[in-house]
């Protein structure tokens, strides 16, 4: 669809070696969105062709989520819901966020905001936290506790997943890591699909070993997969992001971008060096 | 079940001047919660019977699944769930609560809580506000616009309703007021059945006049009526106290109200005059 354009307004669509081949005239790709997983950073960057992306455009819609995810866990809403309509009615004893250790692995834009929400609306909540080893200690909050990963996978009673999708975060929950869950804890998967392992995922969840999941990202979308049928979890389309208020202000920038790029102006957010270095490095591995 | 004793520890279950009457042993009420509803005040103080409530215990849990419940019907959380399910990968085009009105009738303690989960946590929210005649400015924060209920109705994203249900309250959210409301806006009912018409609200969905709604509470519970087949509301059973610190710290307090009350102790939470001044005044209407 793309052949024959120079410029492209990208959203999650994948743009591999292969696409990227097929497209000579291609000279800039303009991400609506934070996430780089979908673009062959190497090949673009061998091609010579300009990136950009909206860094903080998605970021306050999917900390939005995220709480109402939380909750959603810890009382069982959309559970309770589907009994509900199947004419039972199930009274759920819940926990509140401020009684709970919510951990959160990745501190960037949006694991910030989350806990921003968290500690600022909810009083008492325990955070425990842990992010990728390029950006530790980024973020400074009292009400952050920074542990390792492996705590947060014992201690916490929500989990939820702030890093992007690269060659070290893929696969970074599976079946080892679910399995120190306490058998009451959620996890949540907010980020990209790939970096908890699904099938693994549905394993845990049909045992009963853990409490339960929501899952808005997946390795395949749009997606039908065995989760469907896996009643404790909460199920949403990639909707992190969509809020008309941010995904407004994500298509607007990404469109000032190619606007900016036709005129000979330099991005304003073009993609950083880092994760050009980081697309090397995890290349070599 | 109660007849014979002195002292019950009591639900929600109603206890009618007919109830009161088959119990002629019948000295003392502990009311698990705050709402007094299912109890026959008049016919109790005529018979001399103590009443003691526990009015602080459920507000924390019940604010917070307000804040997931207003995300969820923002976001099409559970909505998005059952279509995914279904087969439907349908992304929601939502709203963020830092850019919502929400409109709360009712700021005693679970909406004067909601408000500081809001404002707190999701800076730039907008309140708007109304309350009991007799409670009218109890509570006064910088955030919440005081407004007339036409107000809250015609310009609230969410609407969330936090008062008594009493013979002024009840059907206080008719047609009428939900013809008011914008065709993309929400309530929420976590206070008591018999506020919100339930008929009244069931057309009006089925209509698509109005957003959504989630409704914990019903006229007669358990529910199985006609909201079961509208798809565009989250229901839940009675869960709004349901977390397991408030619902321990409201069934240990009762009972001790009741130990109080066999020692010849004053109760901590008596109910108090001004509740059997107001159902007095309504009795008269």
């Amino acid at each position: 669809m793309i052949r024959g354009y120079e410029i492209v307004i990208a959203g999650t669509e994948p743009i591999t070696a292969d696409v990227i081949a097929q497209c000579p005239d291609l000279k800039a790709i303009c991400r609506v969105g934070i996430g780089l997983d979908s673009v062959d950073l190497l090949e673009a960057q061998r091609r010579g062709i300009a990136l950009s992306f909206t860094p903080d455009g998605p970021s306050p819609a999917v900390a939005e989520l995220t709480v109402g995810l939380i909750v959603d866990l810890l009382r069982q809403v959309t559970a309770t819901d589907r009994n509900l309509r199947n004419g039972s009615w199930a009274r759920y004893h819940g926990r509140r966020i401020s009684e709970s250790t919510i951990g959160v692995i990745g501190v960037g834009r949006i694991g910030g905001m989350l806990i921003n929400h968290l500690v600022n609306g909810f009083p008492n909540v325990r955070i425990l936290a842990n992010d990728l080893p390029e950006r530790t200690g980024r973020v400074a909050h009292e009400a952050i506790t920074w542990v390792d990963k492996e705590t947060i996978y014992r201690e916490s009673d929500v989990i939820t997943l702030h890093v992007p999708l690269t060659a070290s975060t893929q696969n970074l929950i599976t079946r080892s890591e679910l399995a120190m869950m306490k058998p009451t804890s959620h996890i949540i998967n907010t980020a990209r699909g790939g970096i908890v392992n699904e099938q693994d995922l549905a394993a845990i969840l049909r045992d009963g070993s853990i409490g339960g999941a929501a899952i808005d990202v997946f390795e395949e979308e749009p997606y039908a997969g065995p989760l469907c049928e896996v009643m404790n979890t909460v199920l949403t389309c990639h909707m992190g992001s969509m809020t008309q208020d941010c995904r407004a202000s994500m298509e607007i920038e990404a469109t000032r971008e190619a606007i900016r790029f036709m005129k000979g102006e330099p991005f304003v957010s073009p993609v950083p060096e880092s994760e050009y270095e980081l697309a090397a490095q995890m290349a070599l591995l």
